[in-house]
């Protein structure tokens, strides 16, 4: 396939070209920025869901039966299940197949599982690239679940339409969250396996936490709700308190907003983009500065700093004087 | 304390001047910058062990015990415990002085914890910066121990002196591991909590992968230990084989080894110096960027991304070239 097919494949919803696109992404393929070029003006109409949590919080459970909500609703899904831990934790490798379940019967619902290794360009540039694919090719909700580690894993949750933080009951994880500034990004809480022990306790001090903070009139008050995701319980609750958050903050706020942006989702989509821009800026930098360098210069570089006649600092002062000065 | 005497505390192995320089780094304090070229020339001493495993493998107990091993040789030994995957996994903040343990009378030890969230310059540089204070502060030997998660992690890791990757039985791991490739690093194999089930098993089926790669005359041969980590078994021998890779790796190899380096420790060392240089150029570029946009500029090239007048692709190519064209 050329990349025009594919290109046309993808804006008609061909879930094999989809599969394709994402595959030519995902390898840096010049053919994929080809593609993202000409979809990336029918995109922005998907809602993205992201939510994170610890390591067997029952993620994939819960975004399954999420993705069972979404479709009752008549709209299109996609996921992105992000494992920046695979291979340890296995999440990834599993495949999709295992996580399609139920739904792989059904058009309308897309699974695609990443882990780490093998992403040349980062998981955070790829997850966005896949989610602008899916985007372009009319899902509606695209949800993308991750365990919150790395910052590139907080700021894909961060900048979502809406942030889902799950946590779990008798984990201690609430403790380390908190200390750690996660609880922060928060739109909705899901404490999910809700019937063990601690479940209310957990509620209860997320709840006792959140009254600490001020908000500002018309301001959205994360809720704390409780799922069982095996059973399906509180399933559909999160998806309708999804909904009120979204009318929320597609509101035209009452108070400026500081970049431009009319609603609260917009600027949450500005800071997605300015987060974007940023990494693929980084990205093609050193690609330039490999490309900018005589045969064997890098090489001579390093073997300065590994016998300390120049120390690493001084070495990047001097290349980015050098390199700033060639054409781009 | 201005930077002068912190580096001088720090040459003198100073642990307050160290602790103090190792937050300015964090912190990415211009003072740090001026440490780390300070003490650089002074560097290059110590012998980097990284070790990686899942989570749940015993990795900090087997560090502890292999602590005691080093300094049972007499040498000081500094630890770096990363851990990217905090806040959900807890281990980084419960903090140094759990860690610290037995050692905690014992000036010869110094143990550094790392969470990702909090380092504004990425877990991988600081951990590289953190790694040269402790070389130059006259730690001889430097154990970097953290989970084999993102690209960042693996290459830490990988770029150490010498790699050790833990397995434990009855988890699967080692299968995702093959798969995603994270056995290649390894130049000794650990099998801890070698007393359970399923510990043979896992014992034979690494050294049966092995056996399928083909390995030079000369090569090494990554050997696979057991341990016990909590009882201390297998850890003195896991010390005597790193004393055999360090030396098999100063040896003047036979083979070209194509970067200029000598032995197979230079070749790693080289290998370190240049993953450094590259990340280091990224981010000083970024800060760069950002000094040299007008005001508002950034945010009038998010708002055209966002309303689809431009896609952030071809923003990007506009924005490198002209960036390119003003001194850095």
């Amino acid at each position: 396939m050329t990349p025009d097919p594919i290109t046309k494949g993808v804006l008609a919803g061909d879930p094999r070209a989809i599969a394709r696109a994402i595959s030519l992404v995902e390898d840096e393929q010049p053919a994929g920025v080809d593609v993202l070029r000409a979809v990336y003006p029918h995109t922005g109409r998907a809602y993205v869901v992201g939510i994170t949590g610890p390591p067997g919080a029952g993620k994939s459970t819960l975004v399954d039966r999420l993705a069972t909500e979404v479709r009752r609703d008549g709209k299109k899904v996609g996921v992105i299940a992000v494992d920046p831990t695979s291979p340890f934790t296995g999440g990834a490798l599993l495949g999709d197949r295992v996580r399609m379940g139920g739904h792989s019967a059904d058009a309308g619902v897309f699974i695609r599982s990443m882990a780490t290794r093998g992403h040349l360009g980062g998981l955070a540039r790829a997850t966005g690239d896949v989610a602008l694919i899916l985007d372009a090719a009319g899902y509606e909700v695209i949800i993308i679940e991750t365990i919150g580690v790395g910052q590139d894993e907080v700021d894909i949750v961060r900048t979502a339409d809406i942030s889902i933080v799950m946590l779990v009951p008798g984990t201690g994880d609430e403790v380390q969250a908190l200390k750690a500034g996660i609880m922060e990004i928060a739109d909705i809480f899901v404490v999910n396996k809700a019937d063990r022990e601690g479940a209310d306790r957990l509620v209860e001090s997320v709840t006792a936490n959140l009254t600490l903070q001020t908000f500002a009139p018309g301001e959205w008050r994360p809720p704390v709700l409780k799922t069982v995701a095996t059973g399906g319980e509180g399933v559909a609750e999160l998806w309708a308190r999804i909904g009120a958050f979204r009318a929320h903050s597609d509101d035209v706020g009452r108070v400026p907003l500081g970049n431009g942006a009319r609603t609260r989702r917009e600027r949450r989509q500005r800071e997605r983009h300015e987060y974007r821009l940023r990494d693929l800026l980084s990205h093609r930098f050193l690609r330039h500065v490999e490309q900018s360098l005589g045969p064997g210069e890098l090489e001579r570089l390093v073997e300065q700093v590994a016998s300390r006649q120049t120390d690493p600092y001084s070495a990047v002062t001097a290349l980015l004087q050098r390199v700033m000065n060639t054409q781009a």
